[in-house]
């Protein structure tokens, strides 16, 4: 079954489709219908139980527009950039890396606009559309721009990622979790990517969900607390070295995957395995996943290392979906410099360290009449000089020279002596590193739909987790006599009372309701028949067995929502 | 207690705050933190139980892009707008209907910018800031606009509110429905709105958190099928007439509400009722809670009638924090004509009905001489003209004048004869009438703030009901003994496993942990003290009465369970 014609079920029975069809679209925006928000809502609602109640991280939620300086912070004003080129015959404007390597297959990813154009000339590349003349390449920012306030003064941008919103405030988040590292945030909502032409469906959208994590830890200790928990669990890794040879995934241990230094730290190993319990437990199968690394030329510069999960679909191949990375300081200390707000933490020593300072003295004798009125704020420019500089001058010139306000002022042994002075240190400041699981939750449902689905002779089944189910049970009435469509009704009220999606269906034949249920993933059916009427039960039908169990009536809502938890099995009914 | 003071409390304890501080900060912008984000997702999830799980309505999901055609059809490009005038001196802008109403106490609203420029000019009102001239009035609109692709050829908008995402793709949904009235569908989701100014906190956000149901019925039957659920419901009624004679609400119930023709149908009656078991049960007192009707000059044109639910705060009075309008057929109506699909509900009739209809045959013999080649083409004209205007024209003027492609022709009773035909009739097509409760989560949540918190003696205590508490229970080990740490910390991870947030407090005297514990919300604390060595017992305490009771350790977990979720009282323990 290919790809599309999954797509095309999922559309007719309200998953998702494209967004303003009525007005001929718009190429990069999806709806999510009905059914479709329920499960990505329920997506989102375990990713939340993995980062917020497991792992105990807490979530923000900060605005979708920014403003420019933050963005500037940050580097997207600078770099978040695709290399364009426009066709000077039909005006068309194209990504010049996508006509690179289709025209000639080459991978052309972190090369300078400059080298792209030669590659356009050199290789006498035109355009795909018209084969006209292509400009030289120029960088277009992916940004959705806007103006905030009335004199449209204030430039502001969509966010291009979430994690900002965390960064930003991360004083205050520090202060929340009492200065103390490690600790986590997370933030869950849109962002935005103004991409050129997307082409390719839910896979690249101009206005997507995230899900991302930012974990600060001591740069100095990336051990992870809870590591023996996954110490054991298997990872299907795919590193770089072994993509350069053209190699394949390698399956390790978390604890190999450190052993040996495959994955940079414990820190990281854990997010990949949490990410690989996560998309495990949506119902995708092991052998669709792979954790790829990034290659040196596709990772951010300030990155160490990053990983992207993939997950293989027949129509696009391997597709990212989440991109696990150690940002290292960058983020924060961007931000404390282009703000003028400190973004460190004051680490304490496990012990207070006694260290053995030197200090600069003027000789007031010398340096008062020397300098005259200037000595008062020479002398407050050494407090602030590192002394070791200046005592290095003087053994090379035999003076320091410095600075002040335009004004040159030399120094000399003579008037400045050294002192060594004892200083108890309590701790010292440092930038929290940056462990970031950045979850793609678009991409993640379209896998979820994809691989949930079957065709079993002509029936079609997506065979979601019951837990992720949008509709959790269909309850029908066998014929559609007054009796049995009360007991239907009476049953659905009460499933509804204990918080479940549950929907009752009187049309059509038994088996063509049971098909619709089939159709969007409903675990469960319950049907009202005669025998209903006589012994108050009925009966319960699994999906994916098609087995079916009588139980009484008054135990419907228990068990129904029993199997859905999967506090029970069916088997066990 | 001030309400800046319940704020500074809320900001400081990481409830919320204004966005970017470390950039200086951006008008109209909040983030929620870490505990404020809990409690404003578990408000919103409160609000899917209502209306979700409640009325059986589905939620979908749209973009917050949103192209021009979609808001022009929507009316928001041409009339979303504030009235502006801009000082001459100064430079500074200022919205009109704000100058007015502070210079001479007036209210504006509806009047033209024609007329505010009058007012203006004709009370000699100046900039509030300089003194100096102030412009003529100009709309303003509210809307953030940008662009969408690479040429930047495509005007794009946030939206300013989730229902145009719903109305848009109406007949996906209605199919959904399987054509059936009536039916609702609802979107949580950010909206838009570039206030001029915004200086109001929470209360005037440039981007905030929605709630909308769009609830579509069929025009001819307003009455709604559970209406009796809610019948005897006591509200706090404020009509349009009692606020022109300056009187006072009244206390009706929802029967004599419609009854008396107060409201203006059971459906929107019903949605009352439904906002006012919804606010309650958020924790706000039912004396700050009323229902304010529009008066004729605030309504939307399109609408019958709308009501704002209001919660009274110390600071702003009376807020509007929900919406409940009945907007007519005009949504669905606009987007048909706008982009030439039919959203129209074909409509069943009971019973199929038989009609007489008069058709318009030509006398053949003298038509074709008559017009020759071009009797083809009036007659295809003829088919879908009305014949009632045929037969009045030659009734009036004894003749019909016709045009086709800039020629005239003239028919007349010789050459037309009249025939009845009977048509059986299955129904009609109709425009659906739209029922909309639209919600303000962010004015709701901090409604839920100002009206949670209280002071007494130097307690802060936030009285937030147990399952709206970002955290559900803390758990202390009464002196920092290690065993009492570790059962502190296995207890907080057996809650964590029942999916409750659960945090360990070690820091500070115990007495010191329940005001920090309180000064949060927590419901719940539990202590592991030295009898819990002994007997495996700990005390659970309960933030409003601080009671104490013991039960064994091994039961905390459904005990707190059980009150979290209001199965079980404190007192039952």
């Amino acid at each position: 079954m290919k790809n599309e014609d999954v797509m095309n079920i999922a559309k007719k029975r309200g998953f998702l489709w494209s967004s303003f069809e009525i007005y001929s679209g718009v190429a990069g925006f999806f709806d999510y219908g009905p059914l479709g928000t329920i499960l990505k809502n329920k997506i989102m609602n375990k990713w939340r139980e993995y980062y917020l109640v497991g792992e105990g991280f807490y979530e923000v939620e900060s605005p979708t527009i920014m403003p420019e300086e933050a963005l500037k912070a940050s580097g997207h004003v600078d770099h978040f950039n695709d290399p364009m080129t426009e066709c000077k015959e039909c005006l068309e404007v194209f990504r010049a890396d996508h006509v690179i390597k289709e025209a000639i297959d080459q991978e052309v990813e972190g090369l300078l606009n400059q080298e792209l154009t030669e590659i356009l000339s050199n290789n006498q590349i035109r355009c795909p559309r018209c084969e006209g003349h292509l400009t030289h390449v120029w960088s277009y920012n992916l940004m959705f721009q806007t103006l905030i306030g009335a004199k449209g003064k204030k430039t502001g941008y969509m966010r291009p990622e979430t994690a900002q919103g965390i960064f930003i405030p991360f004083k205050r988040l520090l202060r929340f979790y009492r200065g103390k590292l490690p600790f986590g945030v997370v933030q869950l909502g849109k962002a935005y990517r103004n991409e050129i032409s997307p082409r390719q469906g839910v896979i690249r959208l101009r206005e997507f969900t995230q899900a991302e994590a930012e974990i600060f830890v001591d740069p100095q200790d990336k051990k992870h607390p809870r590591f023996q928990e996954v110490a054991q669990q298997k990872l299907t890794l795919y590193p770089a070295d072994a993509q350069e040879a053209e190699g394949e995934p390698v399956h390790l241990t978390a604890q190999e995957a450190v052993d040996k230094g495959v994955v940079s730290s414990e820190m990281l190993t854990y997010q990949l395995c949490l990410a690989d319990q996560f998309i495990g437990e949506l119902g995708i199968p092991e052998k669709v996943i792979r954790f790829r690394q990034h290659m040196k030329t596709e990772m951010a510069h300030y990155a160490i290392d990053c990983w992207d999960v993939e997950i293989h679909t027949h129509r696009y191949g391997w597709v990212e979906v989440i991109g696990i990375a150690d940002r290292t300081d960058f983020d924060l200390k961007s931000h404390s410099q282009h703000s003028k707000e400190d973004l460190s933490v004051f680490m304490e020593y496990d012990e207070p360290q006694t260290i053995t300072k030197l200090t600069a003295k003027p000789n007031m004798k010398k340096f008062g009449p020397l300098f005259k009125g200037n000595a008062p704020k020479i002398m407050e420019f050494l407090k602030n000089t590192d002394v070791d500089l200046i005592k290095k001058s003087f053994d090379e010139n035999g003076t320091f020279q410095l600075k002040i306000e335009e004004e040159s002022y030399h120094l000399t042994p003579d008037i400045i002596s050294f002192e060594e002075t004892e200083e108890t240190v309590r701790g010292e400041k440092v930038y929290p590193h940056v462990i970031e699981p950045s979850y793609g939750i678009d991409r993640i449902t379209y896998s979820v739909l994809l691989h949930a689905f079957t065709q079993e002779n002509d029936r079609n089944i997506f065979h979601f987790p019951a837990d992720l189910a949008p509709v959790g049970v269909n309850v029908f009435p066998l014929v559609n006599k007054e009796e049995l469509v009360e007991i239907a009704n009476k049953i659905k009220d009460d499933l509804r009372g204990e918080g479940l999606i549950a929907e009752v269906d009187t049309s059509g034949t038994i088996g063509r309701r049971y098909a619709r249920s089939d159709e969007i993933g409903t675990p469960f059916a319950v049907t009202a028949d005669h025998q209903s009427l006589e012994d108050n039960t009925v009966t319960i039908r699994e999906r994916d067995s098609q087995n079916q169990v009588r139980v009484l009536i008054s135990e419907v809502p228990s068990r129904i929502n029993g199997l859905i938890t999967k506090k029970i099995c069916f088997s066990d009914l």
